[in-house]
């Protein structure tokens, strides 16, 4: 079963938030440090460190009640998700905002420990707790700094729309309302089934056609029993173009794995326009690679020439790759280690499939196998019910301020929040849509939902401020 | 200026909740221990250690929608506090609930470190956010061990009253609601002046009569002009009985300390019938005090033969007292140096005085020398924005499923909330009562305020388990 350890699936995100579309390198902003304290919640230390932001204020009306519209950093660069988070910056001027852009503790700059950041002992003060707080005392500094208690609007995408429902949940003297896009909070035990992510991905595939994902399902048998001989392994090799031929079991494990970063990134990247997705990808990407699996009965070698076929869409749609590098689904450049740390700690996501709703092999969530795994790796147990307690699981009716998107056709809609929890803690599903695609600049190709939504957000961000 | 230090101040209080009143020694409960995290905000460290709850289980019917009363342990040894919150014993058997009083970190036997939980390196987990999470973990415990979402009623007085009302505000899903009974949660930088609370001392002896706070604020000049030769050292010392005769300006500032504390607790415990408060009390005791000091002309000797009849009051109100130690006004075997370290980190109480709204010298809110003071004392900074940026301040207009409740004549009363925060949010201020009297079981001399406060605490607690 090639199913990809959780920690990866939900890694995959960052690299779609900023590599999809287009770059708008026209946003211009002040790069500036805020002396956060290391632990918010002990007193054994009162080390600091330098936390990034990025600050624009060409727009802002620091006189008038004129908000603070505050993205909450995820794991990455922020540099990288100031240029694809275009929605703040086509509506900030007219709400003559403040635009910060903060960067997560222990990603992109904000090293509390310089390159002995992840080092044991240090890593320890990666949270999500502690981010929280890094950026409740930001948002009372930028306050402070003119006595006065502006609005502050929060959007976060993904992990980040996590944090910032989480924020205005738990500080809400601090943030007045929060535009959580994609965010899975629920996607922690006792709240979802575990296969429902792989569920939804499967679903993209099959509402091309059933035969796409029956096709998929079949592959991975198919693989194995091929690349069972020699023989086997050289033809696959050969027709797959791999820059690296299979020769050991261990090989076509990461094939399998490659393969279902592939279809996962597919899914979140399901865009219906051209986007530039580590590889480039067409505009509705899975429509065409389900295009080389419609036939029913592909079996055998057959089978995995079509699959290739549907895969080329993925590794080679400009044609110009000379090979398949099965070693990695997507660009590594982003230190993944600090969200498999956090995996490791808090955010528990159990992942599973069926065989049967989903188009995988079976496979069960086994958190005794995990926990042993992340203890090898971090010397940390992770805490299965540590998010529930902190941030109230599925009993948040108290929430007020939050607009929880969901695109229809993103894999992690599967664990976000699809109905109201109060009058103004807002669900909201998009037709047509994938990864948050509603916080990123407007597109001539955007669905109708997203169109409408970004005009629903400004009606919203509107009330909030008047309150 | 005999003001005491701010940090004492609101210890003081501690001492009020166990001390007042009969003990109701009826009251039965088990003992158990959970293994609480060390740390709930970072991943250091897998520690844990034993925190101590006591637990009542014979009213509970876990069958039903019954629900928890839980005691939000404050600044010392839970084991004083379950005997001495008579309330919650008295409503738990009509609603058939399960009564939990939980010890506060670091005070009574939940020591993580054992005896060296003090120790620079180890006292620096005592904050109220980790307190907070302890408490959070095991009301999810509790709930899990019979996998049932029970309401969870909070019950906290003064720093607990604090605690409780947070924690409804920060994690509405463990907490159904909350009676925070004397919570002073702006105390804080900001959101009271700091005169605020010896006004309320003061104003507590000024409404017996004018004459009484005039005589007070004029002895602290007539002590210090006295004391001033060795003679009037003699004097005074000889005239008020003095355990330990005068021989220093080091003890005259010792006794101002003293009488300091003397009013301020006389104020807390001002209540309607005879307690037992460190000395013991008569009923009105600031009455019977002022009662000494009604002549408007005093001065000199004669002023202070007067104070000595009112301070006897609360020294010797059974005649058995064979002196004045003056020492400590209240009884020292509560480990007041973790209320003290709190103080120095996050309960930052700005107290001072102006000797013209209250009567006391004039004495400014230092800030940079508290500080100093505490980096001497713990190598910690004050931080006197954090428990703002923590908990929202005086902006909490979200906060649902609270009642503020307020002694009228409690000093503490200056710095609780003291109007409706929100529909459910209420503030109430109790006529004729002082520090969290109604949390106390039931008396005959209980004011109206107090029986009519209780009545409606009942209904509230109703509708909220209702919800």
């Amino acid at each position: 079963m090639m199913q990809q350890p959780p920690l990866l699936c939900f890694y995959v995100y960052i690299v779609c938030l900023f590599s999809v579309g287009h770059i708008h390198s026209q946003y211009v902003f002040k790069t500036e440090y805020f002396e956060a304290k290391l632990d918010h919640f002990t007193f054994l230390s009162n080390a600091t460190f330098k936390l990034r932001y990025l600050v624009n204020d060409s727009y802002w009306s620091p006189d008038t009640n004129a908000p603070i519209f505050f993205y909450v950093g995820n794991e990455g660069d922020i540099t990288l998700f100031v240029q694809n988070t275009g929605f703040i910056w086509e509506i900030a001027p007219e709400f003559n905002a403040l635009v910060v852009f903060a960067e997560h503790r222990f990603y992109g700059e904000s090293m509390p420990f310089g390159n002995k950041s992840y080092d044991k002992g240090n890593i320890g003060y990666l949270s999500s707790s502690q981010a929280m707080m890094d950026y409740i005392d930001l948002i009372a500094e930028l306050r402070h700094n003119h006595n006065k208690q502006f609005p502050v609007v929060l959007f976060g995408g993904s992990y980040g729309g996590m944090l910032a429902a989480w924020m205005r949940m738990t500080y809400p003297a601090s943030v007045t309302g929060a535009i959580a896009s994609s965010a899975p909070i629920w996607q922690f035990p006792e709240m979802t089934h575990c296969n429902s992510y792989y569920r939804v991905i499967t679903s993209a595939f099959s509402r091309v056609s059933p035969n796409c994902s029956d096709n998929i399902r079949k592959s991975w048998k198919t693989i194995d029993d091929i690349t069972k001989t020699d023989e086997g392994k050289s033809w696959l090799s050969s027709t797959w173009n791999l820059c690296e031929p299979l020769q050991s079991s261990e090989n076509v494990t990461t094939l399998r794995d490659y393969l279902d970063n592939v279809y996962a990134n597919l899914g979140m990247a399901n865009y219906p326009y051209p986007t530039d997705f580590l590889a480039p990808l067409p505009g509705h990407p899975v429509k065409a690679v389900c295009k080389h699996l419609l036939e029913k009965d592909l079996e055998g070698k057959k089978l995995l020439s079509a699959l290739f076929q549907g895969v080329s869409v993925y590794f080679n749609y400009t044609g110009n790759a000379k090979c398949l590098n099965y070693a990695s689904a997507y660009q590594s450049s982003l230190g993944d280690s600090g969200w498999n740390y956090q995996a490791c700690t808090e955010m528990v996501m159990p992942i599973c499939t069926d065989g049967k709703h989903d188009m995988y092999e079976v496979s069960e969530w086994n958190f005794t196998e995990y926990a042993e795994d992340c203890y090898e790796k971090y010397g940390v147990k992770p805490d299965p019910s540590h998010v529930r307690n902190l941030y109230g699981g599925k009993h948040i009716s108290t929430a007020t301020n939050i607009i929880f998107s969901n695109g229809e056709l993103d894999p992690w809609s599967c664990c976000g929040v699809l109905h109201n929890m109060s009058d103004t803690a807002q669900a909201i599903v998009l037709a047509d849509a994938a990864h948050h695609l509603d916080l990123r600049a407007s597109n001539p190709a955007d669905p109708e939902s997203v169109v409408e939504a970004r005009k629903y957000y400004r009606t919203v961000i509107q009330q909030w401020i008047s309150q």
